[in-house]
Order: C-alpha cells, then structure tokens, then sequence
C-alpha cells in the first residue's frame, strides 16, 4: 500500500511528515516525436531536434531537453499529489537540479518525492512549507535528474 | 551596440567573460490561453487552469506555471545565443530558481544573462563550463524569475 493511500482524501501541511516517499503510479515514455516536438517548441537547439545532426554532437545521438525531463516529472507530481492537496502546491523555489544523464528517445520516466524537512510560515499564518527531492528514474532504474524544491501548502483550518 | 554584435559569428568558451550579460532582443507575451494551455498539459492545476477558481487561491487570479516563465526565458536564450555557440549550449545544473512574483494573462517577458565565472574543464578536454546568472523582467521592469546555472560548451578548435 502507498503512503498516498494512507492519507485523507483532502491533503493540508500537518498530513505531510519528514521521511515520507510518494512514487507516481504512472510512468511517461518520451518518443522521438515528443523529444523533437517540445524542443522545436521551447528549446530548439540540433540535438534535441535534429536526429542525424545530433550523432555529431556532445550527445552522441538524441537527447531530450533537460526542461521536458522535468515537465514529466511535474506532471506525474501534480497528477498524484497536487490534486488531493487543499488549495494545490505552490512552487517557491528550484535548487540543485541535475541531470546525471540524457532522455533518450523511446526512455521511459518515473517520478518519486521524499520530504525532507517542513516548517510553519512565519509571514503567512495558515500555510506551511515542505521542502521536497526529487528524482526521476529511466526504464534501466538510472537516475536522469533529481533537484530540491520548497513547495508552501495550506494548514488544516481550525474547527 | 549589444554584446553580441562585438563577437564572432561562431561562438567557444573563450569568447566568453566575466561580467558580460546579454539581453534577449525579443520579448514574449503570455495570454490568458498560453498560460491555460501550457498547465492543462504540464502542470494542471486550478490557479494555472482556471481563472474562475484561481480567484479564490493563494494566487488571488490566474497566474502562469513557473515552469512557464522558465520556458519562455530558455526559449529567448537558445534564440539569442545558443545557436551561435558551437556545438550548442549543454545545460548541466540549475540552482536558486526563484519566482519573486507571478506571470499574469498578458504579461512580456525578457530574459538576461550575466556571465558569473569560467572554467576549463578537467574532466573532458576540448570543453569548457560557465555559470550563468539569469534573470526574467516583466513590462513593468519587475523581477519575475531568476536562477544560476551551469552549461557546457566547446573550446575553439587549435589551428
């Protein structure tokens, strides 16, 4: 059974423990399509969109932009978590992010989050924030990025 | 006269020095579309999706995905400058990614980079990293994203 299951339906900062592990339940494979797609889009550089050009470069073959790796995450941690959170997860900083190898075209994505520390607002009563690592694993278990981001989240209301 | 119009056409790790920034000669509006359809398929969430429940959110109306404004200015980057760079711009970390503010329906957005440091590599001859400070201003000269970062590039050929 998951952390996720374990938890009320409606999520506020107090559900929310150090240590706690949420892995998505659903994987993303990235197509060459969808690698040339979303760089001719937002980061149009020879090899994330030209598959000949790219043998020739650093690469060595196809790479998908670093920014989509860390779409599918985002997506895969909206998609199990953010929804169920009251009033959503409001990103207020990105830190140590990395990318120890390439997407490859054909890879397939996973994304887990730990909690790694969380802390009541001093400038905002009734939110608290989480401070969250990430990382996203490849079909082979190899790990294409990780990162730590601090997330603000609201505080169960008082009855 | 900007920057880089005083460089070469092709550009290696040597052109570059600490303390030149380069500003993007485009900027980039965000409609209220823009914003909806990059979170319904990124990052849906109601304050990213929905301007009628974004009301009552943290956000108090509709505000662009952070990822959002880190797109557009990847997108202006590439643009100015990386298809210049030989061999391309290889991304290898990104640290103190902030969001001062949010990227409202309409808002134009304008990159810069400033050249924070260099170094040669040690571990692959030929290359060559520089750190990066970026900063995201919008039409009202306001600080909307920043973030240091890392990138890869090659050292020009010996002749």
């Amino acid at each position: 059974m998951s952390v996720l299951e374990t938890l009320p339906a409606t999520l506020y900062f107090e559900d929310f423990e150090v240590g706690m592990v949420f892995t998505s339940p659903t994987r993303t494979t990235l197509s060459e399509a969808d690698i040339i797609a979303f760089a001719q889009q937002h980061d149009p550089q020879p090899f994330h969109t030209d598959p000949i050009a790219a043998k020739t470069t650093f690469f060595d073959g196809l790479a998908a932009s670093g920014w989509q790796t860390a779409l599918v995450a985002m997506r895969q941690f909206v998609d199990m978590l953010a929804h169920r959170v009251a009033g959503g997860l409001i990103g207020m900083s990105i830190d140590q992010l990395r990318w120890p190898r390439p997407t490859r075209p054909g890879d397939t994505l996973q994304a887990s989050v730990e909690i790694l520390g969380k802390k009541a607002s001093r400038s905002k009563a009734g939110f608290g924030s989480i401070q969250l690592r990430w990382v996203v694993h490849n079909q082979h278990g190899e790990l294409a990025m990780s990162l730590e981001n601090s997330i603000w989240l609201p505080c169960r209301p008082q009855s």
